[in-house]
């Protein structure tokens, strides 16, 4: 099997997970997972959106986030940006890279956030230039790259053209979102493909969804094809409100469990990772969704 | 990715999901499910066991349930043999397959079955002699393939000499039991070519337990090596008592979600499989154990 010496997990359960909960969870719980996250090891922490609190109330109080955290140098905390409204209130809390996103699918742009594909890219087009004026590093999210709640099936070659043009307007680095967690892996690599078509697989990042319980075999076979980065979230955390039945991310102790077994790199505690997952799971009161943690538990 | 063009499921539910019930299980149950697994296109049911009732009380009254179920032509329904006496039922029950078990861990053979390994299999070379006389196609089980929970490792070479002396005494088909769900992909790998460098890829079926999440991204794995029989567990029921912290076997239902989506026949009616799934959930009142039948509720 070909795979990759090392690959770099990017967590995102204090956004993508925490922003999917029913109420908005307090900032010191926010804080206290960032925090413990940040003492695994990883790279990058995605910690939060500086969207409206109307749109996304659990996001809300995310500048109060980013000034207590405690950053740890050679750790990226990036948080979501949908204008330059948010792109200025990520400056303001000194954040060193942004991320901005765009549909796969024109129905899901149209429902998520409310106009085309298209427009949803030249709304990002100034602030993805401020942002790197500013020397911020922008990463792009492609949505709905496996499959749309509303459309079904996604052509590979649209995934292409969006992530083509992401990577035009200066992200360095494009993170395919399988939102509905339908894929399978020879349609994860047949996306890859379409996608390696046209940018360099080094450019991009996995973000599976285990809604189909496919995430982790979805990964496997995009390593294959050579992507070292991948999405994940601590004890499955997270969803996406707008698509129907779709559950978390990939757990990432689950992740880094099988990437531990192929002696792939990561420079990830598990066990404390495990503990990360504890005390958010504890805080919301929730069973763990990462299998790892509960066989260890 | 290379992988084979048909796979064929081998459902164990019936048995070593139901046999890791706290309680027995009332045999109508068991009919009803095997009935409504036969009606998904299923062609190997495993249904029961004829082992002690002082063992293992959850497969008492295995020869009432044979005795009523509908048998489908063209479905075998195989049972577990555990000794000469247990293959004289199953010849009362007029089964046309049993099956034997080993395992690939000494102080697992000893804790489970109360002897070593070698002793094990000479106590099955009468068993599989007279099956064969008899006309009964015999599966020989290795348990522990890909770890032990008392030894830890499990060395492939190990794996590969009792699947040899399975197969000289007489097993068509060997499975490959990831007891305790702790193995990752290249390690399934490296276990099947060790099997493989003395048997052929024909011979050997893939059991795998998901207690740490890996079982669908190992199944994947040893596709990639040409393995194309897969035991799977209706509502991912199952698990054994003997290995501290093992849960049940992959759910057949995301199996069988993998497998259509990538393009490979099962022949098996997803929509039935998910029905047989939420009949025995609610006989047992339980949550069912596949992500994908609980994406589709």
């Amino acid at each position: 099997m070909r795979h990759p010496s090392r690959v770099k997990i990017v967590e995102v359960g204090p956004r993508d997970g925490l922003q999917n909960e029913a109420r908005p969870v307090a900032v010191e719980i926010r804080v206290g997972l960032i925090n413990r996250l940040t003492g695994t090891g990883l790279t990058a922490i995605e910690s939060g959106s500086f969207v409206s609190p109307k749109w996304v109330p659990q996001m809300a109080a995310t500048a109060e986030v980013m000034a207590a955290i405690t950053r740890r140098p050679g750790v990226a905390y990036p948080v979501l940006t949908p204008n330059l409204q948010g792109l200025e209130a990520a400056l303001a809390a000194k954040v060193e890279e942004v991320a901005v996103f765009a549909a796969a699918s024109e129905t899901f742009s149209q429902k998520n956030i409310n106009c085309s594909i298209a427009e949803s890219l030249e709304r990002f087009a100034p602030l993805a230039a401020r942002a790197k004026a500013e020397g911020l590093r922008v990463r792009g999210y492609v949505s709905c790259v496996l499959g749309c709640p509303y459309e079904g099936a996604v052509e590979p070659s649209a995934v292409a053209g969006v992530a083509e043009k992401l990577v035009a307007m200066g992200c360095y680095e494009i993170s395919l979102g399988d939102t509905v967690g339908v894929g399978t892996p020879a349609k994860a690599q047949a996306m890859i493909d379409a996608v390696t078509a046209r940018l360099p697989v080094e450019m991009l990042a996995a973000h599976f969804h285990d809604t189909y319980g496919q995430a982790l075999a979805n990964l496997l076979a995009v390593m294959e094809r050579g992507v070292a980065v991948m999405d994940s979230s601590v004890a499955g955390l997270g969803g996406c409100p707008y698509a129907k039945g779709a559950a978390g991310n990939v757990a990432s102790e689950d992740l880094v469990y099988m990437l531990n077994g192929m002696g792939i790199h990561t420079g990830i505690d598990l066990d404390r990772l495990i503990e990360a997952g504890t005390f958010i799971c504890e805080a919301l009161g929730r069973a763990t969704g990462s299998k790892v943690a509960r066989a260890r538990a």
